[in-house]
């Protein structure tokens, strides 16, 4: 990652009545030291986060993330974010982000141990260069997540559909799919079901309908997703969510990833079997997302 | 937590010969920052740490601590720890410990995110004052993990026996537990056996007999209870790592919760039901568990 800007955020209650979040924003030195040791973000990934896409300085779906980071935060039980100050902190920071493609990331922990409050903070970065998982696409394995599509719902203590800073198993997901000849994995349930991506969500295509694993507390609702599905229908294509089992993944005329900064990643292969690949349509759909979105 | 004292460590390669590690570890400020936001451990909970108990100025179980730091750095795919470099740290930071009981607590994350090196801390503080756990005892809540007995050894990507900085879930379970009126968690898996405590080890009494989970690909081997059941064969009692269904876990005699600070909580409730204490045996095993152990 090359961070370019970092604002550093004291979280004010969610029902703060004033005007101007200006002196609740410092601006700090990405590469500094900013957090002591006792961070429990570092400790124990005791906190939540969003990553945003930054296109030509537009932040997109501002909205949705931090929606999602609200969800996040009552999984949690982390203060409820103020929406206007997250607001000005992204335009404060989205102002630096020029031309181009950048990365917002949101992050929200419990605090110091032993502290009172919570810590936040804000960061932007140059986006990876994606161009060539749009085009070409992705290669997927599929990995167990190690539990039947039941156990999110009624067992909320996993955290499972909030977006946490514990993503160790994440980032060996992706490891696991990389020594298998993969570029990125897919989660399914211990009982055949798709769930979704490390880091992002999977929309498969039957004809013209399109299909996405149904949100639950299993599965995160991806803002790209969602947005891409309002962009579906509006072209007439008929869009569900379901469940989806390993075997219609394969069955399925395509699929993608979907992610805020990855955006539309065509699946090219899933397990080693090849998937075809419509690079007409997904060039259209990933113009759609780099477009200007709220 | 008091934070007392703290070592940033500059982690060397596993086969460096060096005689001094002097060089490689430098005090910094418990309170200040030391951390840019770009660390991994804040960013994705990507590392892995220990926790030793302190008592008199002795860090215990200094062995059996490395050696699963370096189970869990094999896990996760970190560099492997170079275990005189740990020892040199932790021998630095005991050294500043004094009388009573502290806690030391080493971590190592895969670094700054885009960065070529791991980042590596260890800090002492003071141990929380845990009379009451060890001689009234814990009430614990049985909750589900979500996952099958034989889950984590066919999904190794799932960390399930990494010790890792992702600690979300097993706050979220503590939270959780004492929601229900409870002081601690037992995780069991969705198949009906007895699992962990979110940070210690289930220890079962049954007459003369003495059981704790086998440990797998989904518990970790607690340290103290190895120490514990070495202890307990010389002295005539039987040993024996098994299967617990949570059946058995009310069946039980008596049950402790083992762990490196707070030692042996004897299990006071299970789901609201009252379990007996023996409370001269648990002083016992306390009073072995506060003596020196290498």
């Amino acid at each position: 990652m090359a961070w370019r800007f970092a604002l550093r955020i004291d979280p004010v209650a969610s029902d703060d009545r004033r005007e101007s979040f200006d002196d609740t924003l410092r601006v700090i030195d990405p590469g500094a030291p900013a957090l002591p040791v006792g961070e429990l973000s570092a400790q124990r990934g005791d906190g939540i986060f969003e990553s945003l896409g930054v296109v030509g300085g537009h932040p997109q779906e501002v909205g949705p993330h931090l929606e999602r980071l609200v969800h996040s935060a009552q999984l949690c039980e982390l203060p409820t974010p103020h929406l206007a100050q997250w607001r000005a902190a992204i335009e404060r920071v989205a102002a630096e982000a020029g031309e181009g493609e950048s990365v917002i990331k949101l992050v929200l922990s419990r605090g110091v141990d032993g502290g009172a409050s919570p810590t936040a903070w804000i960061t932007l970065a140059d986006a990876p260069d994606n161009a060539r998982a749009r085009s070409e696409g992705v290669r997927i394995a599929t990995l167990d997540r190690g539990y039947a599509l039941d156990v999110p719902a009624r067992a909320p203590w996993l955290l499972l559909g909030a977006k946490t800073l514990s993503y160790a198993t994440n980032m060996a997901a992706i490891r696991e799919a990389q020594r298998r000849g993969a570029d990125d994995a897919v989660f399914v349930s211990s009982d055949g079901y798709v769930l979704e991506a490390p880091t992002a969500s999977v929309v498969l295509r039957f004809g013209d309908r399109f299909v996405t694993p149904t949100p639950s507390a299993g599965i995160l609702h991806g803002t790209t997703q969602l947005s891409l599905f309002a962009h579906l229908e509006q072209r007439g294509f008929a869009t569900a969510y379901d469940t989806v089992t390993t075997a219609q993944l394969a069955e399925a005329d395509a699929a993608w990833l979907l992610s805020s900064v990855r955006l539309a990643a065509p699946v090219a292969a899933v397990d080693g079997q090849p998937m075809a690949i419509d690079r007409a349509f997904t060039d259209e759909l990933n113009a759609y997302l780099l477009s200007p979105r709220d």
